[in-house]
């Protein structure tokens, strides 16, 4: 039987109307914000993929010898839109420097050859954008400023932008001596919370850290939570525990006014101390985007990587930004309800009265042609069923409007618009006219949506 | 040193937006037409790539045995949207064929593993359109108004369809006693005119047919080329060699016929019986888009290729259909200055005068703001360097306007407006001023264009 590989989808038209909608709605903010495009290719030698990341990173690359000895060099699927950046900006280090910073958004499948599991795939598309070359907290802020931004345009209302440093949480991670991979393990624990228990996270800590160092963390962690109030208020509950924390919280309250002066309502940003994001690749600001209508949750984040790029074989240089998923994008945005009735659909099937005359198909043609002309999308029927079967198909192409002309019709000028999308109950069925009106040729356009 | 991968390439702001351009631009026609979405992975298995195609194409795939034990299924990546269509036929062919005549475009990138060279790319994108299911000259004649209208639609004029049928050809051919290959080959030679010299394909067919038949060929070939006037006369001069050819010339004039219903100028498509397209799946139509303009040539085109899905293991369904070359599509339209000269690019660049002083910063963020909100796409500078330095960047990365405002701008709500795409000469340097103006906040917008 046929079938596409596990873990990869097809989308068909609706779904895929669904898509493109979330994909030019971004594009469109990240082009208002000054983010240029940028498109890689899907292959990537494999040097590039494989470069001086772990272990767990090689597991999940698309990674092949050629077959063909012509072209045997082992290359790889992209497996994010980071590892091309930093290639890039290695490769074309002579034309991008001059432009520093350079703020480059990006769009495009990326592979991970996991096994699939429910929200899991093997292709998915991310939406990057990301300004390298500045450490100034001005580029994090324009990049939550574009996330809120984003969120709006594409009609969410009831959500919050979590916003948080990692100088902060390392900062507070050496406070009961953590530092390292220690750290990373108490944001790790950080993150969960709400996820899972109290006492599983404890359990977590004691297994990570061990018992002497597991309690300090819950001691921590407990004081974390017991803060209470503004951000500006929480901000200043950590300030002063140490040089790294007050360093993060600076950055943070700096953030906080550009956002304020760049006329995003303060309301929308809440600053989170336990906010951690498990990737061990941030080192300044990270964020992230909650969605708190219909229990929608994260919708992701990002925040500062100015080490990440030199690790991934780049130049060494600073880096910020965000990456939006856009299969999770359009599952929550569906199930808000949140997509334009109005998408790029083919709203008019034009009938052929009769498949084998030339006249009929004449006509249909005549109206087709008129229509396209009007910029209404438009299907002219192509097969030989008959007028009745021709509704049939229409309607499970779920288009709204049936065209129908006869000869009479023709001789008049006239058509008959029906629109398929009103449904007939049995007891209507005598009164057959109620959703359909014949109107003259000339006034087909102005009829389509008035009936 | 870091390199993409040979045959790939990266794409640039600019080169990026004109890509879009044109993609943009063809999926409005996709839909003005009534093509819904299709969108496949771009991974298939194997046993679906392989299929039952010839040994030509198994050579260009690339294909993998994936190296995880735990998905360890062949697998490849698409090489044509043509293959991943006919495993969507028969996949889904539940829920499509109630719908037939099933209509859908889609665009994504192909990767063939060959050597790559000059105009021929390891991974390029498709743009196709196809109908699914109707045997309906109607179908074609949709298919080529398409084309029409779309080339319109990017600005070309100066183009001509040409139609063919392969029933003609096949008739022409076994005029001759040449069948099946050769018959190809015959049509092979065909594809060659005006490319090759004569005396090459008459060389070629000697190869391929031997000399007698090559004698008869050449005698063919020369009496059709002889035939010089409208469509309609050249159609008369082949309509009685055979039953077959009368067939062909039929259907070719319904379509004729079908296109200047549908509105379309008959000088736009001319009949060449020479023109045969060297595939061996077409059945029907075949046609392609030639532009005159500046000896941009070919544009590709497609044709009627009833046996192909089935042959790919799909049902046994008629289809017809056209491709277009992304990268082809781009470089002609570049070289023919066909461009609009606004595309979604960054407008204005925000200069921070004082990138150290929060009060600086803040003026900057409330003119970004400004700008954004009246939909001009804006970068505000997020680096350190000083003023001049900041225009020289902006200048670099080809943004147009450049915002500059200092403290006493800022007392005064005003800011100045420079156009960078005014070049100054050295003799004007003195009169700095002529390509800039000052203008009260409030104003920004409307100043934008008139300098």
């Amino acid at each position: 039987m046929a079938r596409n590989y596990a873990g990869t989808s097809d989308y068909f038209g609706d779904d895929c109307l669904k898509r493109q909608y979330v994909l030019e709605t971004l594009k469109k903010v990240f082009s208002l914000f000054g983010f240029e495009p940028l498109e890689t290719p899907i292959i990537e030698l494999k040097e590039t993929l494989l470069g001086k990341t772990g272990g767990e990173t090689n597991a999940q690359v698309f990674n092949w010898r050629q077959g063909n000895p012509e072209t045997g060099e082992d290359i790889g699927l992209r497996f994010d839109q980071t590892v091309p950046l930093a290639r890039v900006m290695a490769q074309y280090a002579k034309t991008l420097e001059p432009k520093m910073p350079y703020k480059r958004y990006t769009i495009g499948p990326v592979f991970r050859a996991e096994k699939p599991q429910a929200g899991r795939l093997r292709q998915f598309t991310q939406m990057d954008i990301d300004t390298v070359g500045t450490k100034s907290v001005l580029a994090d802020a324009e990049v939550i400023a574009l996330c809120i931004y984003a969120l709006e345009k594409l009609g969410f209302s009831d959500f919050t932008i979590e916003l948080n440093n990692r100088k902060i949480l390392n900062g507070l991670a050496a406070s009961i001596g953590l530092v390292g991979k220690e750290a990373i393990s108490l944001m790790r624990g950080w993150d969960k919370l709400g996820k899972k228990s109290t006492q599983e996270i404890e359990e977590e800590f004691e297994e990570t850290l061990g018992k002497e160092k597991a309690k300090k963390a819950i001691l921590l962690t407990e004081k974390l939570i017991a803060i209470d109030g503004s951000s500006e208020i929480a901000l200043n509950s950590v300030l002063k525990v140490s040089k790294e924390t007050e360093g993060g919280v600076l950055e943070t309250k700096s953030i906080l006014n550009t956002l304020a002066t760049l006329g995003i309502d303060p309301e929308k940003i809440k600053f989170n101390v336990l906010l951690a994001r498990g990737l061990d690749y941030y080192t300044g600001p990270v964020f992230e985007m909650k969605v708190l209508e219909g229990g929608a949750g994260s919708l992701g984040g990002g925040g500062r990587f100015d080490n990440l790029i030199e690790a991934l074989g780049g130049p060494s240089i600073p880096a910020t930004g965000v990456s939006f998923g856009l299969e999770r994008m359009t599952y929550v945005l569906d199930k808000l309800n949140l997509f334009p009735t109005e998408l790029e659909k083919t709203k008019a099937f034009v009938t052929v009265f009769e498949p084998k005359s030339e006249s009929s198909v004449a006509y249909a043609a005549k109206i087709t042609s008129l229509l396209r002309k009007k910029k209404i999308n438009t299907e002219m029927y192509t097969g030989c069923e008959k007028v009745g079967a021709q509704l049939a198909i229409a309607n499970r192409k779920g288009i709204k409007y049936a065209i129908i002309a006869g000869p009479d019709e023709e001789k008049k000028g006239t058509v008959t618009i029906k629109n398929l999308s009103v449904g007939l109950s049995s007891g209507e069925k005598k009164d057959k006219e109620a959703n359909q009106i014949e109107v003259p040729l000339a006034e087909l356009k102005d009829n389509l949506s008035s009936i």
